[in-house]
């Protein structure tokens, strides 16, 4: 069918969004920006508000040292187990800890020490920089034996599942992929990929960043070894939120923490002065978890788990067909390239589109039109959609605002400038 | 002169000190409460209070993503420059990332690295357990080609300083110490003891977790090589707050991050497939800050330097000597040892007081006199003294509070208890 895109259809649509409610849950200060960039930073949830006055006032300004007894030490588990509902994880697998960054170094390392004389490493040419540099890291670390190899993309959108089930041998200690790829939003078949993996005798480790909390994942039900992601994205847990690390059960007792910190000591209170790992995931901890950042991620979890990932998944596949459909008639006649799968099976919850003057454009919608998406080089401009906030009609008038932007070639003032942070 | 024991000249000595308004900066939510656990978690400022609506709902809420230019990407070094102010560091030789833990990580496997061929790391009996936890992580990691030597203390107070400087030679790689002991409160001298360490030519990293915001220290002028502390406690920067790195200058371009991350990546935002270092300090941080926490920190950094290192370390050298002189008088008779220095010279903002039924007094004045301190074992309850809200008043409150848990025995219902989590 082709996509009707005059508003009134949006309109329809949200007026038959059974999820349209939960945008009345979250901080709208400006109603008339739309911001289309919950992939990089969650909306703030009105209870996040409410939960800082008692986490601030009561916990810490009242309660002061106590806190630790009632509540704080065991905050990294109790905010695991309700990632572990949206990502197909036992309520035991999942610890949030660090940043994504230092819980991928701290997988990797007990990954590859878990297997002495596998030398190979694969990843994909989609994967986060910022994981990439880990692994060169921790390759350096280790006294470079091992190697780091980036499966291409056939096509710079899809990944190349097939060329790295292809190649997976007896070598491979690890295969590290992002489920769902920050730039094109290509999403992997967990299970499929994983089961490769494993009959080549390799651990597998899986960022979750782009699909926490926006595409149902199993990680049980798939068998994955391990698991990242951080909390700051569609998990709505504000600005550098903690972020959490997956272990599957039966290998949590084996793998090291090389990061021995006092919150991973089996009685951290007994003061000993030789480390002995806690059970379970709690010695994959390392030093004291950060309270208020790591408190105030719980609002936003349970929106999502309210809502149901199920649902949210039907909604954002249903949001950013119409937003193809909408690119299709509307954008690429100025120029737009699809950059993401066409395919909603493969497919997180951003569209990338891409321009030859991505960025003039990225910053005229930023700067002119109250529109905020996100620039990644070299020319793809991200729209990413939070289906527990993003309505049909922001996605409507996202496409005309730019559609205003080519046809007023309000980008030409802006050809000149850097890149922005966002 | 013997210290007046009655409660009067508490008053007295408040009603004369400078620093004495300073208490109303922050939430006294229990007039009653005698809090002295300064040392394990600071009070909340009441402009953090403010200010935490400000990150909330304007910075996340208003601002989303676009906070990230407008001062959320360089908070690291601007928090790091308040810092510096309180240790004697230049504003570009301290930056915030990460947990204590993990910048000691992060500075030893540097340092080692740093010294090939050097096998010895050297440390005390007096040290944090944390710390030795990640110091055995890091040798188990690079392959056990380092010991880990704790020079003991002569009698588990005062720290082992000529022994250490003895025992210093060229094999030496590492010299690491906590420059106030956590449980007895000894202070190093650190010029002394960095000068020794340079002349054998090991490099020297010291925790500062217990100094920072309570004692002045001067790392730059001590040509101190590391260092690392904790924002939760004499900073009052709230529970799990971020932690601080230093790196003299001339060796932060020398030196290499093991966790290579996103945010020490030379261009972040060019999403380059292969790790750069950023220039200075910057690299070493590692993932995305956790903003609202390291934003909250500010308040109280900003009340330390308002009150000036020197005029806080006065009040708390009177104020630990009136708590030494009131123990003398009323608590050494009911059987309490001073388990810090005597000498005030050679001492931090605590005092530790032993008892053979430490635990049961400790958990006598939480549960039933509204008295905080904390509890280290086997028997240090430590009173914590914060100069920027403790009072004379408090310190003299706390110790009659003491001795009617002695008079009236009200230890002995606890004395079956374990230890908690204080």
């Amino acid at each position: 069918m082709v996509i009707p895109t005059d508003r009134s259809y949006a309109e329809t649509l949200d007026a038959a969004d059974s999820l349209a409610h939960f945008r009345e849950q979250f901080v709208i200060a400006e109603p008339d920006l739309i911001y289309l960039d919950g992939n990089s930073l969650g909306r703030l949830p009105r209870a996040t508000v409410a939960l800082s006055e008692e986490v601030l006032q009561h916990q810490w300004g009242q309660r002061l040292i106590r806190g630790w007894n009632e509540g704080w030490f065991t905050l990294p588990e109790r905010i695991g187990a309700k990632i572990a509902k949206l990502v197909g994880a036992q309520p035991d697998e999942i610890i949030m800890a660090d940043s994504t960054s230092v819980n991928l170094f701290k997988l990797a390392v007990a990954a590859l020490r878990e297997k002495p004389g596998c030398t190979r490493i694969l990843t994909d040419s989609l994967n986060f920089p910022s994981d990439l540099y880990i692994l060169q890291g921790v390759i350096d670390l280790l006294g470079n034996q091992h190697t780091l190899e980036q499966i291409p993309s056939p096509d710079g959108v899809h990944g190349p599942a097939d060329a790295i089930v292809a190649t997976l041998d007896s070598q491979v200690a690890l295969l590290t992929l992002t489920h769902t790829a920050f730039k094109s939003s290509y999403t992997y078949d967990m299970p499929a990929i994983t089961a490769a993996a494993h009959a080549a005798g390799a651990l597998v480790l899986w960022d979750l960043s782009h699909s926490a909390g926006s595409i149902p994942v199993d990680l049980h039900g798939s068998g994955a070894d391990l698991a990242i992601g951080c909390g700051y994205k569609y998990l709505n847990g504000g600005p550098g939120a903690p972020a959490f690390l997956y272990i599957r059960r039966d290998l949590q007792e084996r793998l090291k923490n090389p990061l021995t910190g006092w919150m991973g000591q089996k009685e951290p209170f007994e003061f000993g002065h030789q480390y002995q790992p806690a059970d379970g995931l709690r010695h994959f901890l390392t030093g004291t978890p950060m309270v208020v950042s790591l408190a105030l991620m719980e609002p936003g979890l349970d929106l999502l788990i309210e809502a149901g990932m199920d649902n949210l998944r039907a909604k954002s596949v249903a949001q950013t067909e119409y937003l193809v459909g909408l690119w299709e008639q509307l954008l690429a006649p100025h120029g737009f390239t699809l950059n993401s799968p066409r395919d909603p099976n493969v497919r997180g919850s951003h569209i990338s589109l891409g321009h030859p003057l991505g960025l003039g454009i990225n910053l005229a919608m930023i700067h002119e039109m109250q529109l905020i998406p996100d620039f990644r080089p070299p020319d793809n401009i991200r729209l990413g959609i939070a289906p527990l906030y993003t309505s049909f009609c922001d996605i409507h008038e996202a496409v005309m605002r730019t559609v205003q932007i080519m046809e007023e070639r309000r980008y030409e003032k802006y050809s000149e400038l850097a890149p922005t942070v966002t």
